[in-house]
């Protein structure tokens, strides 16, 4: 008995992650009662950005121009790239680490049983990458999951066949975790790769 | 360094209710990786929504008709009238009572020192449906707040001047609620309206 546009608006604000009926009616109502200029600012952005974001040639991250800023830019370390599983994955370590190399952005991970393989993941095109000489080093930051493992194997390989020297993150116990609470693999994997303290 | 449409998205989302920098994100993330369909699809729902609907000129609930649906439909009967302060609310009485009658929305309550009056709150639309008779009981289910209840007063006495029973909806201990838990008002107030148990 609702509005048919409102009943569609709602249903459609259901396509963002973790946005059920209940979160969809208040945004929708939100929007509706006090937020009508930013509504139409996100609808315009939106429709912007979905037609005009596609993928850098390079590393395949998100981009609206061919090249990427970053694959672009003159200040980044070209023997170094790291490889991520997805966008995401890139902005974190952009965020967090002070890396000034570059990336190449899988966009998934293997996974024969989904159809995902090294075409998918553009792993021809690493390839021609790391043929060229310039990389010296793969930085392998697939997630810590089966098929992130998986994935972090080939590469490895893959960069080997290069010449390139590959490396992956650090596992082990988290800055300012309680040991208590680290599951056990992660403790597991931490006590068997314990570093010799310095003096 | 990433790119500027897609910080210009992430802003955007920004505008929905309860979403920070890092989820929206993760939403933007979302709808450029696996819900580009959906997003496009979210786009020109909340632009038609925002453009064409407005508000019903009997109930001022949101509809893209002139009169809503249900102030427009002849099942509904014509001598009850409940006053909600935003569409939100009348949605869940919609959805939880078998409440057959018409609605009045508010869109907010008095609330004198942010300059909304009786004027805001299209109260002269309100008499002006209350003066001619058809509606014998004004139920008000304004929120249990100061302004709320200020506003559920000046409605009464409204429907007073016009020989229409006013009614609210009853306060109390919320159904499969703890004693233990429930706040110290609500104590005393369903302690205090404490009714006689039936034989």
């Amino acid at each position: 008995m609702s509005s048919p546009l409102l009943d569609h608006l709602i249903e459609a604000l259901r396509c963002l992650p973790g946005v059920g009926q209940k979160s969809a009616q208040r945004m929708a109502y939100h929007l509706l009662e006090r937020g009508r200029e930013g509504g139409l600012k996100l609808s315009a952005a939106l429709a912007e950005a979905i037609e005009r974001i596609g993928h850098c040639e390079l590393c395949r991250d998100f981009s609206e121009e061919k090249i990427c800023a970053i694959c672009a830019s003159n200040s980044r370390e070209r023997s170094l790239l790291c490889a991520v599983e997805s966008p995401a994955d890139r902005l974190v370590i952009e965020q967090a680490t002070g890396y000034r190399g570059r990336y190449f952005v899988l966009q998934g991970r293997l996974s024969p049983l989904d159809g995902i393989g090294p075409r998918e993941l553009g792993l021809d095109r690493l390839a021609t990458r790391l043929a060229d000489g310039e990389v010296k080093e793969l930085i392998i930051a697939t997630n810590p999951t089966v098929e992130g493992e998986a994935t972090a194997h080939y590469l490895a390989q893959l960069a080997r066949q290069f010449d390139v020297h590959p490396s992956r993150l650090a596992h082990g116990v988290p800055l300012g975790g309680e040991l208590e609470y680290v599951d056990r693999g992660t403790l597991a994997h931490a006590f068997g790769s314990r570093i010799e303290v310095e003096r």
